[in-house]
């Protein structure tokens, strides 16, 4: 089942709903408790997608994937390299990315992201699944010029339009071998499987549940494949899981 | 005036309030929009202080201090070391402060929060009090134990109870020349003023709009004077600022 959010052209209400053959049936109520169909189905057409969520916390990953299986670690590392975007970066598909006005290019990231749909602390491996709600796309756009040499992230990827999500919500995913893909201006770029990332989804999720209490709307985004680069003005980038769907956003010069 | 969350102690609303001699006047609506009294009066006695706020985000800046005048820099840093803390880690003075169990003891850091409370991009030094909603104090508990070798600070600042705030939001705060104090045990271990800030809370803030729309409920933690230190269970950390009021947390071995 796709859940969507989404605004009709002409009109500033976002409403939620679940897509379908013939368009998204509107639902109303909270996602991740308590929700039911309305009677109204919009047509594709007459809408503006909106990021699936206003996420809780964006948690992200450094460095998590290896390009073939045979490079994959035997001994994974103690304490794994998360950091945090900030939610006043989502954006959903279609909107621009846009570059700081003092640099001219930044980096796009594919990757698969997690919303966790129960309240989570000290879950095993094996529970994870039971605890996300569903999967989307996620491209973590960063500006490395923006990171402090001492090993900080922070500014680097926090600017404004710096996170799309999207474009839906898929909760009937298998995660443990899909395939994450970006396309730069037509052009593939990355194009792997979930099964070369270095610490597993379901560890990285449990391993952080051990820290913090994971809530409904916290949304953790799995680490990149191998094949990143840089884009500029007038890029179009699309981030594909073929199961969800393609997070396409035009890049735009500050 | 000074706002207060807070709950009566058999009940499980979070309540509202402005503090005053007589007990905490409740109010009702949003604080950063549309409030007002209502004729209710709580004695002091009979609740449980909260958190002032949930925060959207809770933004820190690292080593942030000199220990005096002469040691300001004359060149400031062109990237300063922001960090995020989850909003998972927040709680409210009185609550106890959990160590993780694989340590011993984590480190209190005594600072001056600044609570946003209009949207702010692009604002410059001149304008950043006009966004500021009012101010409280933050206890930046960090477990440097768990900071990754190559510079992220994630894991070891976002265990749950790691963000102690409080104990209210005083909105009439003169931020530039105050003292910062940490009491551990009673013993006094940080005693500084805001004038010995490296980055200003001013410039900080004003950095940050150049990167991030920031919103009503976001905080910004402004750095911890010298003479932070480790604490154990079984101690008692009270960050203060004698404008805002002490923020007393227990510790306690997890």
């Amino acid at each position: 089942m796709k859940f969507a959010r989404f605004k009709k052209q002409t009109e500033e209400t976002v409403l939620q709903g679940i897509v379908t053959e013939n368009g998204i049936k509107q639902i109303e109520g909270d996602i991740f408790s308590d929700w039911k169909y309305t009677d109204i189905i919009h047509n594709m057409e007459e809408l503006e997608i909106l990021a699936p969520l206003t996420p809780r916390h964006v948690i992200g990953i450094g460095a998590n994937y290896v390009g073939k299986i045979d490079d994959l670690p035997s001994v994974l590392p103690d304490i794994p390299v998360f950091f945090y975007k900030p939610i006043s970066s989502v954006i959903g598909s279609g909107k621009p990315i846009v570059i700081p006005s003092t640099v001219e290019e930044v980096k796009f990231e594919s990757e698969l992201a997690a919303v966790i749909g129960k309240r989570a602390r000290n879950i095993s491996e094996e529970e994870v699944t039971d605890y996300i709600f569903g999967y989307t796309v996620a491209n973590d756009v960063t500006a490395p010029q923006f990171f402090h040499e001492a090993g900080h992230w922070m500014v680097g990827k926090s600017f404004d339009t710096f996170t799309p999500l999207g474009p839906y919500i898929e909760t009937e995913l298998n995660p443990d071998e899909i395939k994450v893909e970006a396309y730069l201006n037509g052009d593939k770029k990355q194009d792997s499987t979930t099964t070369l990332m270095i610490v597993s989804m379901r560890k990285m999720i449990a391993y952080l549940s051990s820290v913090m209490t994971l809530e409904p709307g916290d949304v953790i985004l799995t680490g990149s494949p191998l094949g990143a680069e840089m884009m500029k003005g007038g890029d179009e980038i699309i981030c594909e899981i073929a199961e969800i769907g393609g997070l396409r956003n035009p890049v735009k010069q500050g």
